[in-house]
Parts: C-alpha cells; structure tokens; sequence
C-alpha cells in the first residue's frame, strides 16, 4: 500500500529544508557532549537543554529528568546529564510508540587522525564530517525534523510519541535502566511499541532494520606466580612462570575453527528456524569486499556469506583481547612477568544467558587449572556481562518499519542483526516488555566511534521521510 | 700453602686504606657514565680518562683506544667511549694476566625508587649505595688499588698485567669485539689467562668463582589477520584472529614441567659428569629463602637444591615474556588486533650452538604453524642470539683462584655457574681462547641494575685483598 497522498507534500516539505537540517546538526555537532570527560560534563548538559528547546517548540511536554550523581575514579561525584522525558499526543485512539536516542558522543581530537575538525560539522562529497554526525544526533534530528514537518504543513500525526532521550549512552547508560524501572508503570505506561535508531545498515547500498544483537561476557584471567617481576637468567627453569600458564589456559578457550570448546556452551544457543534462515539469502553482503575492507587474507567458514553473516550476528565468539602486565614493548626484554591477567570476551546469543556463561566459563576454566597443576595463584574474573537482544523480525511492528523503509528508499530492507551489543536496547527490552525495532538512518561506513565520523546527506534527509512513514505505518497495525 | 709474609703487611696496608678506597669509589660513582644515554657520552669519557690517569699513577702503560662511532637511532653519530689498554710488567718469566672490566653503568635516577642520590656515594650499615659501586666501578678499583699497594710496600707484583677496560658493556660492548680481534696477536698475543670480576657470589655469605654462564637466544613471532585492529562485535566469528594463533604457538613452547618440547632441543646439552656433580652438593643455597625472595608458592624440581642449581645454571629454560600489539592496558577493550608478536627466549647452555638453535625453534614453529592451517600472516624473527660460556673449573687456573678467595675468606669458595648471559665473556672466550676465571667481588644481593646498587665495604676491601692473592697465586701455576 502507498502513503496518502498529504506524505508526498511532507516528503517536498523535507527536501526543501534540508540546507536549515544540516545548519541544526551543525549547531548539535558543536556542543561537545562528550559524556566520558568530566571536564565535558556542562556541555553535555548543554546539549540536554539545547534539545529540549528544540522539543518545546516541536510542541512536546518535555520533562527534564535528573537521575543523580556519578562517582569518579577520584572518588568525587558530578551530576549525571538529565534524561529528557518528551511527550507528543495522548489520543487514547492512538498507538504510542517510545523512541530512544542519545545526545552524548565519544571523544574525538583532530590528534586522532580527523580530516577536519570533529566539532565542525564539514561537508565533503555529500557527506556531513562531525562528532555525533551519525552517532546518534544525525537521528535525533530527524524524529524532531520529522514532527516539525508534520505539524508545519497541518498533517495530524498518526501516533502519539514519547521521547526518551539520554545522554550517557557512550558511558554505560548509568542511571538510565533504574529511571526505566521507576518509569515503567507511569511514562512508560501505555506505549505500544519502541524504536531505536542507534545503529547502521550493514553495507552502504541496501537499508537494513535490525532485529537483533549479541551479548556481551568480558573475563579476566589472572595468574601469579612470584611478588616481583624476575630475570630470565637468573631466574628461567626455577619457576613455574605465570605467563606460560596463562597462555595455556587461553589457548584451551577456542581452536582453529573458531569453536568453543568448554562443554554444553553451544547447547542453549536459539535453533536456527527456516523462517530465520530465508532472511539470510537476500541480504547484500559482498564477502570479498568485506575481506578486502578488514585486510585478511581469508575469512572464516570457506567464505559462505550467509554463514559468515549468522556467526556475525547469531552465533557465539570468543576473541583474546590481549595480556595485561607481561612484556608489551617492541624489541626485546629479559623478563618473567610476576602476575599476567588475560582479556578475553565472548559475544552471546539468543538463548544464551549471561549467568550460565559466566558460570560455565569459570567451572571450566578451574578445571583447565586443576589440569595444568601449577603451584601459582589464579583467578578468573567476570569482568562484565551484556544480555543479547532479538526479536522476532515477522512481527507486525516490523512489517510496519519494512514498509516505511520501502516508502522512501524503494527498496527491500534488509532484515539484519548485529554482532556487537547496544546494552540499552536488551535494558529497555527487559524493562518495557515491548516490541522494538532498530530502524538505523546511517550507512556502514559512518564510522562511529572512529575517526571522520559522516552521515551521508542523502540518508539524514531520507533518514527524516523515513520516520515520518514509520509513523504513518505503526498507526496501521 | 698460606702466603708469603709480605701479603701479610700488604693487607695490613689495605686495610688501613679504607677510607681512601670508599673516597676514590665516590669520585668514580659521581661520573655518570651512563653508556646507554648518548647526553651522558662525555661523563662516559670522563670516566675513561679518569681511569686512565690513575692507571698511568699505578706505573701502568696506558693507551687509549678509539673504537669508531656509534650509530643513534635518528641516523646520527656519536664517538664510542674508547677502550682502555693498560700494561704493566713485561718479565717474560712472569705470567701475563688479562683483566677485564667496564666503567659504564646502567641508567639511575631518585625516580626509579633510590634512598638516595644514586651518582653520590653514600654509606648506610657497612654498605656502599651508589650507581656502578658493585656494577662495576668498585670491582674496577680493586685492581688498581691492589697494585697501588704492591708499588707502596715495595712488594714485586708477581704476575705481569694487561687490563682491558671498556666503557659500552652495559650497551652490548658495542666495537669491543672487533677491538680484541684486531689486538688477538698484538696486545694479546702473550696472555696466559684471563679474569673478569663482572658478577656475583650467589648468596650473600660464601664467596663464589664461576665457571659457566648460559646463552641466550631471543625470538618474536609475529601473526598477522588484518590491515586494522578490528571490533570484536562486528567481527567475532568471521575471522581467523592473530591472538588465538599466537597463544597456540606460544603454548606449544613449553609445558608445565618447563620442558622444551622441540624435537632433539636437548639432544646437545652437555652430558654432567660426576666431577662436575660433585660440585653442587657443598654449594651453599638455601632453598626455602630463594623461594621467599622471589615470592612464589612453590618452586620447580620438587625444590631439590642440586636440581634447582642445576637448572638455573646448566639446562636450558625457556621464557614468554610477552606480546606487542595486543590489548596491555587494564580494564577491558573489545579488540580483535590486527597484529601480534609474542616474545620469547631460551637460555642456552653447553654445548648447544646458537645457530643451531635458531634453527630448531624456526623449524618447529613452522611445522606448528602448518598443524595450525592458518590463513594469516606468520614470521618467526631471531632477536638476538648470545653464546653461553663454561670452563673446567678444575683448571689449574681455577684452583689459583680458589687458593686466593681461600686466603682471604678463609673458606672453600662455591663454584658456581650464572643462568644470566655476560656476552663479553663468550666474546673474549672465542677470540683470545684462554682460560678465563670469574671472581666476583660482590654479593647477591647487590642489585646490580636495579635501583639502590650497593657493595658491602667488607666485599670492596677484601676485594681488593683477593685480587693481590690471586696475582700471587696465578704466578705459582
């Protein structure tokens, strides 16, 4: 079914402001928010009060949440930046739908290798350069565009909305999952369904809606085996050396086939249903690109996309992330390393929890201990644990964002999930109990997080259409 | 056989010299002659024409002996420290002795954690505290001022001398080589033998002579997957990541016992014969201290004293020591890295040759490398390779040696090996092709290049004491 004929005016409407959008994200990408340096704290509280004007005269009841104080490493506290509560509608006749973003941004200096200004918002060949450009105040833009739209050329809004808008997402969201709770009976009420544009399509050509995202266990190993770091020479054949433990230990933790050998880990993970299964085929996804983009000579499992694509997405991994107190310069040194911590962490899936990996993760690990029989001392540490998110993708709420997507881009979106974790998204999930959609405006190669971060124009401004029609569609459900 | 009488008055006269001793040794530690810092070369000449001048006061023959530049990492130039060579004595019915020492010393600050300043001497308890007193300033001046007090009391010198004094040992004796072999049929063409006092006794009661110090041979392999370090979410599961690789490799290595599983590595270690056994047993080492000193649970070989010696000294060991380019820092990072290259060495020891072994380990990581079917990138790079050192010590020499210490500490020495590397030892082995006898000055606990380095004022006197027996005795072989 096609939009009704008032959408082709908003979508006119949109095109036609689209040098004001760049001028608004230019002013967004100003304001340093960076929410990880203490000494960016006012600016990030800034950019809550810059936005939360921009919803007032978007004719939103907005709501400056404050959610208390961080500690710091120094022991002192600083306020958190507020969460901004955003209201937009009540017609009981209505679906209410949540919408999520972050005004918060990584750090970024023109010292890590920016060609341009990261807070000077710089446009090159279609692409907007800037902090945040895409990560995730391009986005935030556009549902407020998109609103604006709405209500400049009288077109009544087909949902009634409420914004969440945090600005510690790029710092572990503190504080954000105790306010969800707070709120879950009273903001979060009577909502229907949620959407998050925090993430990218998976290439560049093809739109993707995403429907789920691995977890996160990160672990510690740590062994110790004399209170002062030793020589070599004087000390080599006398002592069981931590760091020769260690790496035993780490090598038991995968094989050259990229499995995980700790008993029953792959038991839980979710069977892989026909209905999965058809998504993968269509998703464009070139595996020689790929491989000439990451630089290695060969990918995983004989280079097949679909089952790269599902040990991306749906499929557990373990990576070693390094060692922490042996020896890390160049050159040579004469060294035994008193105590070696191992990094490594494993990326879980749909049915995988958290708890039981851990566990398995440390039984498993003492046992390889009992195994090696060194007299040293050792540890295991969970260091941190991010639950995995999935939905299912044949639900109507995504057939609804499919249909958006297509409205704009003309195209079949990809049904996608992701490899890396949005923590906040398995917080809203387990909190609101409400479907969610990740319906990304970027392309893959954005780079956030990364040096000259952009957001191309053309998806900022279709990006807003899109939303727009997501509204529209939700309301048909 | 005891000593003539006149040793007698010569050791009275030392004795009653001390304090000129500790004085001398305070000038000589003043100079920082630091050879690994290029700002610290004049300090470093300094040392060496102050040396000089009390070698020409001592009646010795001095020249001093440019050896050429070295090459700074910018690509720059600076001189070398030239090389001592001093002469005393040419009775052709003497025997000639060669003496080695440096007068360079390890890097030193307050910083590092010293009680006090480390270029100024300073007495605390009998102990000397002060950059090169044990390491090798103080061992240096033993010499001189026993042949100070031979010209004093009149007393013939019964050996002629030939001292070799360097000033780059602590920077790998860069040009000394060369130096010796250039010189091997002049200055050195009538030596009969040779004496370093360069090391340690191993404990800190019992005077030791050494007659063996390991090799070392130092490698890095080097595991490449890809042209950028990458995000373990999005790229877990896809690719063959260069950690794992590296850490199988690595494990293979060695095993827990500390064996070194590359076929026939042992193959070459000399065979110990029952006079050589017959050493270890009166060697005074205390178990149960070394394993507190070093602060660990439990040490190798069931903690048997001989097996410990033993493969401290004259087995092999090998050592990880650690891996560039992987995550070192604390905390956790969720990085797959592009490239890493783990470090580690093996003592060496007779009669394994170094290039033999290079090859063994090349080999065998090749071979593992190949059972591993990895599609990244692999180099395995020889470091660095030292040759390891040992004479019979029941050479006639060594017995002189041990008559001398005898003398003066009125005990049997240990003889004893080091499982460290002195590579000018090896050098001067290989090049000269006398026999060479370790007389250490100092005790095991002086901390030689660590901070607060210190010789005992009873180790530095009698020191000196030592070295005018041992001339007495080489002169009886």
């Amino acid at each position: 079914m096609s939009l009704p004929a008032a959408y082709a005016e908003l979508f006119k409407y949109i095109d036609s402001h689209s040098s004001e959008y760049i001028e608004t994200l230019r002013e967004a990408v100003a304001i340093q928010s960076v929410s990880a340096s203490a000494e960016r704290r006012q600016d990030t509280c800034r950019m809550v009060d810059w936005t939360a004007e921009r919803l007032r005269n978007a004719r939103c009841d907005v709501v400056i949440k404050d959610i208390g104080y961080e500690k710091l490493a120094d022991g002192s506290e600083i306020p958190l930046p507020p969460v901004i509560f955003a209201t937009l509608g009540s017609d009981k006749n209505k679906k209410t739908i949540c919408i999520y973003g972050h005004l918060d941004v990584q750090p970024a200096s023109v010292g890590d290798g920016w060609d341009s200004d990261p807070f000077t918002l710089t446009e090159r060949d279609g692409k907007l350069y800037g902090r945040g450009a895409t990560d995730d105040k391009g986005p935030v833009l556009c549902w407020i565009h998109a609103i604006e739209a709405y209500h400049a050329m009288g077109v009544e809004i087909p949902v009634n909305i409420k914004f969440v808008f945090e600005s510690m997402e790029e710092s572990a969201s503190v504080g954000l999952e105790e306010l969800l709770t707070q709120e879950k009976n009273t903001y979060f009420s009577d909502i229907d369904y949620v959407c998050v544009s925090d993430n990218y399509w998976v290439g560049t050509q093809t739109p993707s809606i995403t429907y789920g995202l691995r977890g996160n266990c990160a672990f510690q190993v740590e062994v110790e085996c004399a209170k002062q770091d030793l020589h070599s020479g004087v000390h080599g054949g006398t002592v069981h050396e931590a760091m020769a433990d260690l790496i035993y230990l780490l090598d038991s933790l995968t094989d050259n086939e990229g499995n995980i050998p700790i008993p029953n880990f792959s038991k839980s993970v979710a069977p892989l249903t026909e209905e999965e299964k058809s998504l993968y085929d269509p998703i464009t996804f070139d595996v020689n690109e790929c491989r000439k983009t990451i630089g290695c000579n060969k990918l995983r499992h004989n280079e097949d996309k679909v089952q790269l694509l599902m040990h991306r997405w749906r499929y557990p991994a373990l990576s070693i992330h390094g060692i922490e107190g042996a020896f890390s310069g160049s050159g040579s040194k004469t060294v035994i390393p008193k105590k070696v911590i191992g990094k490594f962490s494993i990326r879980i899936v749909p049915n995988q929890e958290t708890d039981e990996v851990n566990e398995m993760v440390v039984a498993y690990l003492g046992d390889k201990w009992k195994e090696r029989g060194s007299p040293n001392n050792f540890k295991v540490i969970v260091e941190r644990s991010g639950k995995h998110w999935s939905e299912d993708p044949f639900h109507p709420h995504y057939t609804a964002a499919r249909e958006a997507t297509r409205h704009v881009y003309g195209v079949e979106p990809d049904l996608t999930r992701e490899g890396g974790s949005i923590a906040i998204v398995a917080d809203l999930k387990r909190v609101l109990q409400k479907n969610i959609v990740l319906l990304p405006v970027g392309t893959g190669d954005d780079g956030a997080h990364a040096e000259n971060e952009k957001i191309n124009i053309r998806n900022y401004i279709e990006g807003t259409k899109m939303f727009l029609a997501y509204m529209y569609e939700v309301a048909q459900i």
